[in-house]
């Protein structure tokens, strides 16, 4: 039985974990017979977003490993008390939670930064020899940390995104909603879910196939 | 193609609607080409829970539509705005935001009372012919509703809450998490979904009967 870590950042697309993303991951593996721990990191959201008018709530403070436990039906795991070598991968989900509160992506473009606690935990999966997936925006983590492995990956197909983890160091593919990139040297999978996906069922068609692939790496 | 309201009851397990059951839903009703709108009543949430804790949160308010959207990818529309006759049938998703937010059964037990405008939608509804389901702790809505229909429905297994729904009319059948209880004569659909599900595929084998019957009798 493959141990796997699923990476949240929160509960909800516009200020954390896309849901969808999430739990269609949780269903693959478990449909795969992978043992799963839900993790986040126990850090402050930078903002919250009222996803009913996507206004942003300017009063309110919410906690990532908090609003994540959500998705995980209580069953969550700090992520600053985890080490990767509990682990055979590690898939980390996508939602803006990815790109403000692991990475700042979303405030910044091409000059991001990634939480040291975020990129220390790949690098040393990395060095490890564990399977990585990252999905939708969360392959900027990837070039954060694994940039200067050359890694390869997608976004899906924007040019801007594309162009601010290049430089990085990162390798862009190009890559359908359906599909995923595998760069089997660093054993990293990617695959664009709601940076591509209209519809649920798209998202979970390249989600699978990344829980498959890492897997298989695993 | 069949159009789907799911009610949501916020966004969490413990104070909201139960995120896995109403991806599953999503994802069921999209593989079957519904069209679906997510909807949920805008009033306060009675209470939020911290999920990483199970701890009450004293000082926190959330709204029920609101956290609901997160599910929606923002795309929800407020209960009190729809009527049931622009669906072919209407399905609610369980979380303890259906016992807390929809009816009072988790805190007054069988003397619980539902929300008049949940018990109007179901009745109207219900007069229309449309489809109904049920999944969870949701099937305390349809006793509070339809119990004066003897509408015959399933929580799963547990003695207790079975007792508080027949006392409102209904008429309980013990049910596996993996099957579906059909009411053909009142058009509704049930199953235990996480009453009883110990893991996620669990939950997905009966939400995925209980789409496909409720489509069947839309």
């Amino acid at each position: 039985m493959k141990k796997v870590a699923v990476v949240l950042s929160g509960c909800g697309v516009f200020d954390g974990a896309e849901i969808h993303e999430s739990v269609l991951t949780l269903l693959a593996l478990d449909r795969a017979g992978a043992k799963v721990t839900c993790t986040a990191p126990d850090i402050a959201q930078k903002h919250v977003v009222n996803h009913a008018t996507g206004e942003e709530e300017e009063e309110e403070n919410r906690n990532v490993l908090e609003e994540a436990a959500r998705i995980a039906r209580g069953s969550i795991e700090s992520m600053n008390d985890l080490a990767p070598d509990e682990f055979d991968a590690i898939i980390f989900v996508g939602g803006y939670g990815a790109a403000k509160n692991l990475c700042s992506l979303a405030f910044d473009g091409a000059e991001y930064d990634t939480d040291a606690l975020i990129v220390d935990f790949i690098q040393t999966a990395h060095e490890q020899g564990k399977a990585l997936g990252f999905m939708c925006i969360a392959p900027a983590l990837a070039a954060s940390a694994l940039g200067s492995k050359g890694v390869q990956l997608t976004i899906g197909n924007d040019a801007d995104t594309a162009a601010a983890l290049e430089k990085k160091g990162a390798k862009h593919v190009n890559c359908p909603v359906d599909d995923v990139v595998v760069d089997p040297a660093n054993k990293v999978v990617t695959t664009p879910a709601y940076m591509l996906a209209e519809s649920i069922t798209q998202a979970e068609s390249g989600i699978n196939k990344l829980v498959a692939e890492v897997l298989k790496l695993a």
